[in-house]
């Protein structure tokens, strides 16, 4: 096989949760990649989200998750199941060979995720979590000015708010809300987000200490429904969060420097799929006699002909294609990303289960 | 004199601050208000200060606060002196029969608080502090959409921030520094708005906890230079705000609750003077497979014929005016406001001070 030859990834999906369905359009839409495999603990079901979701008619429905992970035409997994399943399954892919595509939160504790990483490292196989908007365009836009010394100076401070508001049915029945399925609840889900969205930020620096914010919402069974928390660097830089299962949908990022300011309410999911927006504020002041701002803040759209998820996944399968192709070694820096957003979320979760204490964040 | 008659509310100032050239602005530009005086320690200052911002020829200039307060032309004082200074001279002003205008922060705690409001209260005269947003249109605007329970729902988090970048000349010699002038530092100048904003969403119900965030930044004479603080209310309604010399001007309000989410970024001061935008989403939602929201957020726009501290000083000036006129009592719901601020400012300082304890708000 020639080397650096372009490879359309076969990809497999394990479960058939509704995101699923978005990621299955995302790696349709994607130039390198297809969807040939999808598996259900009950194949009717599988068959039901291929027909469905308009993949391949060729696609094949696995009535079991081992037969899909001993299907030889599959190159890689996408993991969309609950969390407390992910160590089992994902490791189980990277045994049979699989590159892995894990849906986050990625695990229930970092030690639960080093399984995962462990085996994929050994068996030399890709990771990713899939985390949609690091593949943005608007990402790497917004990384450039942050970068810019004179126009952001040295970051000082960082907030983020995801919420969304669940309805009875979610509170009661989704698999978010149950201690045996996704026991991170909001925190899993939605703050797993603005965890990353401040890694990102600081360039993945860990801060040393995470306090959680007094008022944590718990459901009756202890999955956490709502909580928040500040973040400590060394070097002086602060930051909060905020993520919630009872709020209306929300979710914001303000970065501030010491000369610019960020600030964008879609950070997650963009308002619209084929741009995305935010603002960008450098060396703000006021008009004599403070009578308004000069300069303004600007506003920047960035255009992207592919929505995120299939950015996401083309960078992936390129990576799968070239370790394919050419031998190349996995790409570190992705799961290397995973583990510090593991490691923030566990240390954030310890402080609330000690009464809001600070915890140090483990390396 | 007859019932309800608008005066025309003539006013002394006391110090010849920066925010002074602002706020005499504002009372030039106000129909029922007027700067008849103008006091410094320094005669000549005062005259300088009249012919620059081109205030009525006929401004007397007094050499000292005394004299001002003895000028029987004087109905109300303006007051933008340092923090430090403001019991001894509004009380002063109060037991003159002078109406106060108190810039913030208006005291170094609740107790010197207490002693300017018990003096205004036993002379009859009216209270209020200088926050001047809270006289903008965008503002009951917004509080009309935060009050629609259809729209917005149940309260559920609030976050603020301010800050702005002050250069070496300030952050070593302006009075908001020096723990004999402005000792709350960056939490009196900045943090107050925030302080403010968040109460003004709770409908001023007192938050029942503190906890100052860590990571805050004290100069080497220990005077806040940036910090923030979690409050946390009974019912579970949560907020977070976070100030500081030490970034880019930013000043962002974030109010989530279970059906709607207000932002906006400039809501201490608009960036144009003649109108000020928000955002402000209801029941948000996102469009099939999550490739967009819908709706969107909506943006609406508050036209303002008058700045917002020309507004601030004629509803000033109408209280007092109706107490000249007609003998009306003060309004109390002014320094109601005002003195819940300072209990928050004081906790929060108070967190700080004992090493980031939750601290129990007063009454």
């Amino acid at each position: 096989m020639a080397e650096n030859q372009t490879l359309t990834i076969r990809f497999g999906i394990i479960g058939c949760a509704e995101i699923a369905r978005k990621v299955s359009r995302g790696i349709a839409l994607a130039p390198n990649a297809t969807v040939v495999a999808v598996a259900s603990r009950d194949v009717e079901k599988a068959r039901r989200f291929i027909a469905v979701n308009a993949l391949p008619e060729d696609t094949v429905a696995h009535g079991s998750y081992e037969a899909l992970l001993d299907d030889e035409s599959v190159d890689a997994v996408y993991l969309p199941l609950p969390t407390s399943l992910h160590v089992r399954w994902a490791v189980a892919a990277a045994e049979k060979g699989k590159h892995v595509l894990l849906e986050k939160p990625t695990a229930l504790c970092v030690a639960d995720l080093d399984g995962i990483l462990g085996a994929c490292e050994a068996n030399g196989v890709q990771f990713m979590d899939s985390t949609m908007w690091m593949h943005h365009p608007r990402t790497a836009k917004m990384k450039e000015l942050l970068s810019n010394s004179d126009l952001f100076g040295q970051l000082r401070s960082i907030n983020s708010i995801f919420t969304f508001s669940a309805n009875q049915e979610f509170l009661k029945n989704d698999i978010r809300v149950k201690p045996d399925l996704d026991a991170l609840g909001a925190l899993g889900d939605l703050g797993w987000y603005c965890i990353r969205a401040i890694l990102w930020a600081v360039d993945y620096e860990l801060p040393k200490t995470a306090v959680a914010l007094r008022g944590s919402v718990l459901n009756e069974v202890g999955v956490i429904m709502a909580c928040g928390s500040s973040l400590i660097w060394e070097d002086g830089k602060v930051a909060t969060f905020h993520c919630s299962f009872l709020g209306n949908l929300t979710m914001e990022l303000s970065v501030l420097g010491s000369k610019g300011t960020l600030h964008l309410g879609d950070f997650v999911i963009p308002y619209e799929e084929s741009s995305a927006a935010f603002s960008f504020a450098s060396n703000s002041g006021f008009k004599e006699l403070v009578t308004g701002w000069n300069p303004l803040p600007s506003k920047h759209v960035v255009m992207t002909e592919l929505p995120q998820e299939t950015r996401m996944v083309g960078e992936f399968a390129r990576l799968v294609s070239s370790i394919k192709s050419s031998g190349s070694k996995p790409e570190s820096s992705w799961p290397a990303k995973t583990r510090k957003t593991q490691l923030v979320l566990d240390a954030v979760k310890a402080s609330i289960d000690k009464g809001f204490e600070p915890v140090e964040i483990g390396s």
